[in-house]
């Protein structure tokens, strides 16, 4: 398990702009990106620059910064969505096209074989023009995508030597953790190259998913704060950090963790969300103890009921005393 | 995959009891708990009549009532619990014991030779009261439990041969999808019972989990209602549902699906909780489309980019028109 090694994409710049009630002023970009960086996310994935001149703008803004993370754009697989990137000056571009029947039929129109023969070209495109930038190819929906398609395109890509990273993105969140092990795995035995895992949360399973892919040898998570994303979203930043911490502290440790919370309350007010009472770290139940039993283990010690130990994020316990359930084993 | 035979123990009246804001009155759980009965529920777990008084007389009223589902209630693994349950007249007991190293110094003090002596004794001991009742056992905290005992006390249980079902519990969520796989299917195979999963969601697995335990063979999930419960709860009953609906639709077909929404509003509403704006199918978000090229995907058919038919559930999707990302290929 090379758990040690992942790299987070923090989308919510990107993806999250995609959820409902998310609109960022080039002000609150910088600011998240800043907070984001100082968290230590290594990757930021923005809107494309063809989205409107204010996208476009606010990269050259976010890249002004000169943070540590490196920052991304989101592009269609067309030569002049991908200029438009370059002429950015960002770091990486990721390029995506669907390859499900759904989207072959509703998004773009063409086959398998029109696919490959035009990721070629815009790959190929990108990497003349920009020799050092980090290029990533990705299938959009492909957990609808035929298996036999799916290895057609990756291989005839990863052939072409010129992407840093392949994507895989379950679109519609659809996908099981074996199912995603399986892809990886056969994506990493194939092509030695960087995966990436893209998931979102329609039937629950984004963080599970995104842990999966990591197993199985995936390198970079897509996340996006609070989930926030297309629909009810995708693995979100705290969800994936909380699966990592409780498999092993090490893995995050490198994360600033007591900005977390600070994140969350950042872009739940900008989009004047409720933080879910339910979330994962920073929700407002998710240290809170109740029933006598467990009230009483955690006094005598925290670990005896909680896996994820609140101070490393600077937050506290609660214990819920006065209720019936709570009992005398909690109070005596 | 036996994924069309398993049955959902609905425990918000017990586990879901345990969240820090749930206090449901007699008329409340009656409300609630005919609700789960018109959707569909085949088991409901109530909380243990050794709480409260009020507890013991809530399992009466609500067997009173005489609903289709079962009515269960959770106790601890000594022989007065065990007997008050019975008294209730309940249908069935659900027995548990902590079996991890945390649970076996703070809980209970007992080492794995007593605790198998001690369920041997209450096992038998209900059998003889009540040879119909449906009566389960089940290990606290399987997940941070050493392999080797849980193995030794479920196969000395399975032997008693006076138990209906086994009960694996990540009390603290820290499972992942393949160890629950591993856990339920090896249980499946050397003893041959029906097999539940009950699983905490602190690392964002609840759901995933459960749908691995059903994979495996197991037959019983528990859920409750927006997955309230211990700090952020256990597999939600709403998740679930998305969950296995986005597998294959008849897994759920049974259920009365349109009462969901309903059914999350009721106990949002008690609890003075907001419904998650990214909870499964009835999020505020749960259908919203947003970007240009989702927006035109599924004015062109929904299915481009939803797994889930908001229609099943008497819902309807949103597309969110107007912003710079929605573009000129929503609208045109
Ligand atoms: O580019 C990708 O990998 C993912 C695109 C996306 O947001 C999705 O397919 O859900
Ligand atoms: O009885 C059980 O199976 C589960 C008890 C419980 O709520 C837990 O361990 O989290
Ligand atoms: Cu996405
Ligand atoms: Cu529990």
């Amino acid at each position: 398990m090379p758990l040690h090694n992942f790299h987070i994409i923090e989308s919510t710049l990107r993806e999250g702009e995609q959820f409902s009630t998310a609109t960022f002023t080039t002000a609150q970009k910088i600011e998240i990106a800043t907070l984001l960086d100082q968290f230590g996310v290594e990757m930021l994935e923005m809107t494309s620059p063809c989205a409107s001149p204010r996208s476009e703008a606010d990269i050259r803004a976010v890249l002004a910064e000169n943070l540590n993370l490196r920052v991304l754009t989101h592009v269609r697989c067309t030569r002049e969505d991908a200029q438009r990137a370059i002429d950015t000056g960002v770091h990486g571009v990721d390029i995506v096209i669907g390859t499900s029947p759904q989207l072959m039929t509703h998004s773009h129109g063409k086959d398998i074989r029109q696919i490959i023969d035009l990721a070629a070209d815009v790959l190929s495109f990108v990497r003349e023009q920009s020799p050092d930038i980090i290029l990533r190819f990705s299938t959009e929906d492909s957990f609808r995508s035929s298996e036999a398609d799916l290895m057609r395109v990756y291989l005839a890509i990863a052939d072409l030597g010129l992407v840093n990273r392949l994507g895989i993105a379950d679109t519609v969140g659809v996908a099981m953790p074996s199912q995603v092990w399986r892809l990886v795995n056969q994506l990493v035995r194939m092509t030695g190259l960087d995966i990436e895992f893209h998931g979102h949360n329609d039937s629950g399973c984004a963080i599970a998913n995104a842990a999966a892919a990591l197993e199985a040898g995936a390198t970079h998570v897509d996340t996006t704060v609070l989930g926030l994303g297309e629909r009810n979203g995708i693995t979100p930043l705290g969800g994936l950090i909380a699966r990592l911490y409780t498999l092993n502290r090490d893995y995050v440790s490198r994360y600033n963790l007591p900005l977390l919370p600070q994140i969350d309350r950042l872009i739940a007010d900008i989009c004047q969300l409720d933080i879910p009472f339910s979330n994962y770290i920073t929700g407002s139940s998710a240290f809170t103890h109740k029933a006598g039993i467990h009230a009483k283990g955690v006094l005598a010690d925290p670990e005896t009921y909680e896996a994820i130990n609140p101070g490393d994020f600077g937050l506290t316990r609660e214990i819920s005393i006065g209720h019936h359930l709570t009992g005398w084993n909690a109070v005596r």
